[in-house]
Formats: C-alpha cells, sequence, structure tokens
C-alpha cells in the first residue's frame, strides 16, 4: 500500500496487510468486554471479528465478518455532523465547541461548567445537540442519515434496527439526563423526546464493515460523496477528520493519535472508522470494547495495520 | 509550495505566501494582551510579528522579525520531550499520560483525580515530570536542551535568559505548588527546587523563529536531525506529533486542529512552532496572546499559511 | 423571650422582637431578585414580608405578611424527608448521603462523582430520591405531605397549588435531568415522570408563615407532632435538625451555621423555616432571593431575630 | 449528667458515663488504621484511647490514656482561629470562606474554582492562611499557640513536638503545594516557607485530652478563657461553634452533625474535642483514623457519649 494507486499489486499486498492483521489480532481475543448499558447488543459475540478497507475509487476488500451488519452507535454520530454543516455552515460552532472533553464521554462535568455547551460534537451531549439540529433542518434527523448512507453504500435496506433503538430508549436514562440537562440551559430547539428518539435511532442503524467504509468515503475524499458530487467543501471535510482525531474516541483520543496516527470515530457497538485522508476509509468491528469504550480488538488491528503500512498522518 | 520540491519556483512561490500572510495579520494587531505573570516578559513590543519556514531539506525563509529572539517557553516542552524519549524510549509513559487535558494548561484539578499522573507532557505538571527524567538521565536538563538546539541551529550562543529565568522562579507558585503537588504523589525523583530551577531556564531559552523552524526540522523529518543522524524513530517521531496535535496548545487544541490541521506547540512567550511531516516546519511569533495562551497573530498567520498553501495532515 | 414559659410577658416580649426586627429589614428591600426560572412565581411582590413564630406549645404570633400563603418550594423536603423516616427509618441512607454538597444546589458533578447517591436530601437530586421512596411507602406522596401539614395546622384547605406546580412542570428540564440522571444508576423505584410529578406538586403546596411555624413543631418538640402523638424518636428528630443545620439552605448552609447559628431550612419561593430546639419554630417570608436560593429579607430577619434574643444552638 | 450543675452525684453519674463508654469502644478496636503520612506519628498504638471530660468551671474527669499526650494537628486550629479572631475581628473573612468543603480535606479542586480562597479555616489551605495572618499579627504564630494552650492548662511545658514538626516538614508536599497555590493568588502575607515553618510546628504540639478538654473550655464559656477574662464575644465563640459543626472533621462533617450533634474538631494524630455549649468541653484520642481522617474509636465514643447523656445541641 505504499503506491496510491490501488493497481492489482497494491491490492494483492492490501489483502496479505488485512489477513496479517485479523491473524494478530486473534491474540487479544478474550480481552474486554461486550457493554450490556443497551439489552439488545449485550448478546454479540465477542469473537467476531471483520475489517473492511474502501480505496478512494471506492474499490473495496475485507477480512473476517466484514459484510456482517453491527449497529453503528456513535460512529452515526459523523454522518449526522456531516449533513448538518452541509446545510448549515459554520452556525452549529456557536452551540458546541470542538475540544476534546478530557473526561468520560457522557460526563456532565464540564456540561454544567459550560452553560449547557458540549465540549465537542461526538460526545452524546454535543451529539443531541447536532441531532436536534438536524431534526429542525431536515425535520427527520434520523430519515436523512439513512438516506444518505443508502446511497453512499448504494444499499437501499440499511436501516435503523427497531429492536435496538426501542432497548437502548428504555434503558436511556442518562441519555435523557444529557438532553433536559443541555434544554435547561436553552441549547435544544426540538422537543426533548423527540431529539431522544431521532437520537436512538441513527445509533441503531445496522451497517458492515464494508457499507462503513464505503459511506466513510466522502472523509478520504475530502468531502466528494461516491457519485464525485460534494457534500462538503475540501475544509470543512478536513475539519471533520480534526475533530475525529481530537474527539473522536471517547476519552482515549489522546492514545488513539499516539498509536494508529489516523482520524477515527468509534461507536460502543464495537466499530471505528478510520480515515487515511487521500487514500482509503477503513471499518474494523469486533463487539468486544474496553473501558474507554472503543472495540479491543478493533484498536489492536488499527494500531497493527497503520504500523505495518507505515500509513498515518503524522 | 504546491510542490513538494523546494525549487526555485517553490522558493519564490513561499516569499509569496509569507508575505501575504504578514500582510493580512496585521488586521488582527491590538488583539490579546502580552501576559504579566512573568514580568521580564510583561514589557514585550505586541505589535512585533515574525514568521519563518524551514524545509525538510534546511532551507530557511522568514518574514517580519524572524531573526529576533524571544522566550521560547512552553516550546522547549517539545525538546525535553523528545530528549527523553531518546534516551528512555517508553519508559516515561508509566509517570505521565497523553490525553488532552480538557481544562486550563496549569490545572490541578485532574492531577488530584488521576493520582498526580499529570494529563500529558505538554502540560505544566507533565513538563516538570519530563524535566525530573531529563535530570535524571542528564544530570542537566537545561544544558542538555540547549546542546541540542545549538547543534541543530549550528549557533552555538543559544542560551537560556537568566533574567528572564529569575524572573518567572520569583513568580513561580503556581509551578511550586504543581511540582510539590506531583511530588506528594511520589512522582518526581529529583528534589522539587532543582526540577524548578531547570524547568524555568529551559524555558527561559532566547531563539529566534529562524532558529526554531530549525531546531523542529526532526518532527518533519520523522526523527532525523539536521546532520543526517537519527534522534528519534520514525515511530516516536510521529508521535511527538500526535501529542503535539492533541495537546500542544494548551485548552485550544481541538481548536488549531480544526483551523490550522498541522501538529502545533506554542508557548506563553508568544512562539507557535508547527510542522508539515515530511516537508516544512514553522515558526511564527508575536508577543500579544489569547485567554488560551497562544498567540494571537500566531494564530491567525498559521490559519492563513495553512489556508493558503492547502497544507494539512488532514 | 429568655424564659422558656411562653407567659404572657414573655409575648409582650416577644411581640416586641417581631416588630423590632420586621422594622429593621425594611432596610434591605430592594436587594436580591424574585427567582424566574418557575413563571408562575415571578410576579411575586418583593416588597412582601411576614415572619412568625410557634411555640412548643402551640402560641403563634406574627408580624407582616404572616398568613398569606405562598409557594413552600423546597421547605416540603424537611416533611416528606419526616415522613419517610417515620415510615422506614434508617433504609433511606443508603440512597442519600447527609454531607453538605458544597456546590450549587442543583450539580450534577458531584452526583457522578458519587455514583448517583445524592449528597444530601436536601438538595434537589436527593429531594427527588426522598419523594421515589414516599410514593413507594404511600402510593401519594404530595397527598401524604399535604395531609401532615393539614392536621398539623388544623387547616384542610392546605393544598398544593397547581398553576405553580404546572409552570414548575413545564420549565423543569434540569430536575428532569437530575431525575434521570439518578435513575439511570438505578437510583429511582419508580418511573421518572410520576416522580418528577408529586415533586413538582409538594413543592408548589401553598401555605402561611403562621402555618408552617406550626408545621415545623414537631422539630421544636423532638419529634412529638401537635396532638402529643410521636412522628419521630428523640434522636430522628435531632437528626432531621441537623440536616437542616449543615444542609438545610443550599451552599450557603456554613453561613447560616455561622450568622444565625439554627437548624434552617429554605424555599426558592422565599420562605425558611428555622428551630430552636425546644423552644421555637420560626417561618419568615419575602420574595426576593439571594444567589444562593435563600430569601434576603427572611435571612436578615433570622439573623436580627437570633442576635436580639440570643437564640442560638451554639 | 443530666444536671448542669456538676454535682457530686452528677460527677459520680459523669465517671460511670465514662467508664461504659470507654467499657463499648472496645468492640471496634482494630477498625480505621494509623495514618503513614507522617512517619513520625505512624508508629502510635491504635490500641490506646483515652477519653476525658472538662466542664465549665473547669473540673476535668477522664478515663484510660486521658493523661497521654498526642500530636493534636488539626485541632490546633480551632486556637489559631480563635487568636486570628481576637486581635483582627472579622477581617479573615475576605480570605477564607466559612462554608463546609465537599471534598476531601486536602483538596485543591475548589481552590482553583473559588480563585485562591479556602473554603474554610479548617481545611488545611485555610489554615496556612489563618496561620499566615497570625504571624503577621503576633511576628510568632506557634509560639502565640503555645501560650494560650499553657495558659489555659496552667501547663507551662506544653510545646511542640520538634520531631514530630521535622518529619511533617519533610513529608509536607502536600500542604506545601496548598501554600504555593494560595500564594499563586497573593492570598499569602509571609513567605511560603515560613507559613509552612509555623504551620507544622503548631500541628505538632503534644497535648493530653485533660489538657485539650480545657484549653478548649472558652468554647463552652462563650469566649470566657478559664480565668474569667474574656477572649471572644460571646457571638465570635458562637460562631467558631458552627464553624467547627459544619467543618470541623473533614468532610464527614454531615455525619458527625448527625449521629453526634455536637461542635467538633478532629486531627490526624487521632484526637477530637467536642464542645457541649454552656456545659462541657471533651476530648477523646485514639491513634487508629477512619478514611476521612477522624479517629475511629474517638468518633464511636462520643457518639455513645452523646447517645448516652442525651447531650446535643439539636
Amino acid at each position: 500500500m505504499a503506491s496510491r494507486n490501488s493497481s492489482a499489486a497494491g491490492w494483492l499486498e492490501c489483502e496479505r496487510v488485512l489477513d496479517r492483521v485479523a491473524g494478530a489480532v486473534r491474540g487479544v481475543l478474550g480481552s474486554g468486554h461486550v457493554p450490556d448499558q443497551i439489552p439488545a447488543l449485550a448478546s454479540a459475540d465477542p469473537h467476531l471479528f471483520g475489517l473492511a478497507v474502501a480505496t478512494v475509487e471506492g474499490e473495496v476488500h475485507g477480512v473476517g465478518e466484514w459484510r456482517r451488519r453491527f449497529s453503528i452507535q456513535s460512529i452515526s454520530k459523523v454522518f449526522t455532523l456531516a449533513l448538518v454543516i452541509e446545510k448549515d455552515g459554520e452556525a452549529l460552532w456557536t452551540r458546541v465547541g470542538r475540544e476534546p472533553s478530557g473526561t468520560s464521554f457522557n460526563s456532565l462535568v464540564q456540561l454544567e461548567h459550560e452553560r449547557g455547551i458540549p465540549r465537542n460534537p461526538f460526545i452524546n451531549a454535543g451529539a443531541l445537540v447536532v441531532t436536534d439540529r438536524l431534526l429542525t433542518l431536515t425535520g427527520d434527523a434520523c430519515g436523512a442519515v439513512e438516506r444518505f448512507l443508502r446511497t453512499e453504500c448504494a444499499c437501499p435496506e440499511i436501516a435503523s434496527d427497531q429492536a435496538v433503538a426501542s432497548s437502548e430508549a428504555e434503558h436511556g436514562d442518562r441519555n435523557a439526563a444529557l438532553a433536559h440537562f443541555v434544554a435547561s440551559y436553552g441549547n435544544l430547539e426540538n422537543p426533548v423526546g423527540r431529539v431522544l428518539d431521532h437520537y436512538v435511532r441513527h445509533c441503531a442503524i445496522a451497517m458492515s464493515c464494508a457499507e462503513l467504509a464505503l459511506a466513510g468515503g466522502f472523509l478520504a475524499r475530502h468531502g466528494v460523496r461516491r457519485d464525485g458530487s460534494r457534500l462538503l467543501s475540501r475544509s470543512d471535510a478536513k475539519r471533520i477528520n480534526a475533530i475525529m482525531l481530537t474527539c473522536g474516541t471517547y476519552d482515549a483520543a489522546g492514545e488513539f493519535a499516539y498509536r494508529i496516527g489516523l482520524p477515527c470515530k468509534s461507536g460502543v457497538g464495537g466499530g471505528i472508522v478510520a480515515v487515511v485522508p487521500d487514500r482509503l476509509t477503513l471499518c474494523v468491528w469486533s463487539p468486544a470494547v474496553d473501558a474507554s469504550g472503543n472495540s479491543v480488538l478493533g484498536t489492536r488491528a488499527l494500531e497493527l495495520f497503520a504500523s505495518r503500512t507505515g500509513l498515518s498522518i503524522f
């Protein structure tokens, strides 16, 4: 993968790297735990592992369970953010910050110190504000995300899993607390219940590694969608990568930048999307997560991939 | 500067960019304030501005006061960190973290929650631990930094400014508090007074933009010094860039990643070093800083430079 | 009032003290502000002032608007706490702490650090847990409080003001956030919506100074109700006084202990109940509150009363 | 002890109570730990226990090791506070607050949030400010405390234990951090080193339960010294009792008020002084302390004493 051209030789090389990474991560199988705060996800098999790579030209390659769908959870926050910026430009940043939170991903502490302005759009409180704005802009935040994902993957059946969404809503007191807290500072435009509904539904979208690698392609193509049309300006696309790097993996963002060196966004369902600007989008998945909420095997696989290919933004 | 080769044409282009940036930043003159916590620095002229660029090949170009020396302050933390990692590898990371702090740069709060392990090597508490380790490894932490800088710049008179160091030591109750606090958790190897002495002295080193751009060249050359010898492994050099991106500009790191998109390290003396991996190291200087402690004109100049050249790691 | 016997002479003396206090507090009229977070209360006249004293024998005396009803708000938390302890003994203390919170009265910070166990039963989060328990124990938390108050005051029309309760519920995002947050740690037994409903309703009970002084008589009588029956053990009644002293006036409890020296419980509606164990219960009311949420005139009146009578627990 | 008169019958009763308390606390022997942050105190025998009671008339009675001296540590903070208020009145309160801290006794967190104004005079940061003021007012803070204690106990050999003071100074990084931190906000009048020196020395004063009960007599006598002269106004003496109740036992003040119901001040050397206004001052001592820093046996003994005698301010 030293070459930027995805020639046949490059692909043979790529397959070899993916196979080696998949082989090597077997060593950390059994670490971490499948999170139980969303009962519908708690039964996921921690031995599953998938990894897919999509080039900026749209070729996809994978290993393991790379075609199996899982709950994208917080990875959806990249897409809601992109769609709000597409429609609304910089206006969002009066309501959400862009700094790493420094504390656990659903912390209320900084929210209180900073008068209801969430630290960044990837902590839950910030993502609720983004969802709220997307709801105002589109009338159907979850639907807007689904439509975008279906188009990018050319896969019309991508949809939110209603069972997962219901399970999450039933056990969603923490998110409800965050939403009411943000609302108490006047930082929601829609009723709390509606915002929460769209939020849990776009988090419950089910996709495979292959699909997520394709759907995140605009991040590697500096804002250009798969069909060549522009979703975001070059500058805005780079900025989303920047926010992914500094805030995309809960309170392990520094560790990810240090070990992996690529913009990443993780979800508690075990998926992680990573971007090699101008080249590739990756998606890795394995259900067991560490204390920070990031997939254990996924993190290790990305580290091995970056180390073996030398791909890094630094 | 679209070309990676610093051809004559490239240099003409570069000069034009630097001139335009220097012209444009005049518009924010008067913003910010010259910090007064170190009396010897409080009299700096806020209208001064310098910017230098050094290519990975060692060519340097500049504009404004790019040859005038100023107090490098926290920029010295990049060099102490590099020297400790050179000599000691990964051992440091049991004593210092790698996550953004999320709060103001000299905060004691997280230090207490996390039992004396500073969040990262660039907040003051973390830099004190790095200085402590460099003192153990070399017997003369400030001297080791000075020697390194003199060699990289081929400039034997680079030295700590004793008047600035004394002024800082006299008004250094906050740093003394941090050092004693870290020591109370057993996380210093040397006496508090000695660590503080070396810390304020390496912060008081005086250098110009041109010298700092040259001295930071190893960060753009993935660990290779100016003479071609290797200071750090490729991987370790990239990792220092990663820490600069996530933690290098106090609690504005997210904002810098978003607006500028390059690893940066700032100092309260008004200097900022930025890295374009594989290409350039920049240093910009202007004494007035914003509420986060970063040079106002320097930040704006880097933003303009990145925007006009399209250079970004994302 | 030096004599413990409420003789005729004593009463004449008492009237004089009340008149003097009422006269003296006129000097601070105009300080503070009528809180606007509950719209139905925002129009209260800040010039109103009432003060009533009830002896342990049940005699009541007052000055100013001492017979006018106002919204008791957080003062209701004393009664819910007493009723839960009456029915449930010490069991409550596994779910709520007994320490001053040290921060503002609706803070989520400590709640997060302490895993959903509110600091004490008088901060909003703790009071929600108490209401939740009373709901479980009685099936009608607000009704239980109303019944108790009606009996103690021999005044069957005491009731929650539905307009105030609705107004508070509509603007209750902060309380909803607290309730969901506590629920997210498994520390509520009833649905969040039901707990909030009973909470805002018992806070919206309307009473006069005379009625509150009578209703709080059991605190001065060490647990004995007005009819001579025992509500709480001597020890439990003293303990509620202790919690009032350390936690009863939001984050100004230290200031109240220092200046007034009596167990007090305040409400954002402008009322404050104070206890002189073995002698008196006082209630003072004036709608304008200070930054801590305590009535400005009420605080000053209690300070003057304590200073002129020499009554203090210290 | 139901009678306020310390008649012969009363004393027989008192002896019986003390014997019973001493017998009953044997049951919790072995709980807690002897703190090791001050090496010179770490070897104290955790089985030792003493309890003394002094009436307002100056009669003293005791049980166990009530005549054995121990390190008074933070109990000294009551005396420094009283001496500063005696000489300086209310001026201190611009530099120190009067609210419970809500967090652990040497926390830096609130100090930072509140710009160097310690929460109250009994947390270490606040006590350093009090010592600083006493140093300014007397030129010898430790000496002033020693002189006061010697007079009240009629015991001229009461003195600071130099070995304990040196041991504490050598391991005093936390206190040094606090002092420098307070100094960084301009809230110390004397050099940090001098303040720390006097602070550790007055903490290292050695006294017995009998002596401390006598020395604290002015708190039960509303400001009157043993010789009948007035140290503090009635109001100021009551206010020190109020601060003891709300802040005197580290972050267990709410628990002490609830369980014991008397103003108390504890020290990490295992001593606790308690006040029954108008009647008694108690001092209990046993070296093993709990997680909050309060003597385990001492706390239990006070609780039993209060429960058996019915003495309580509530």
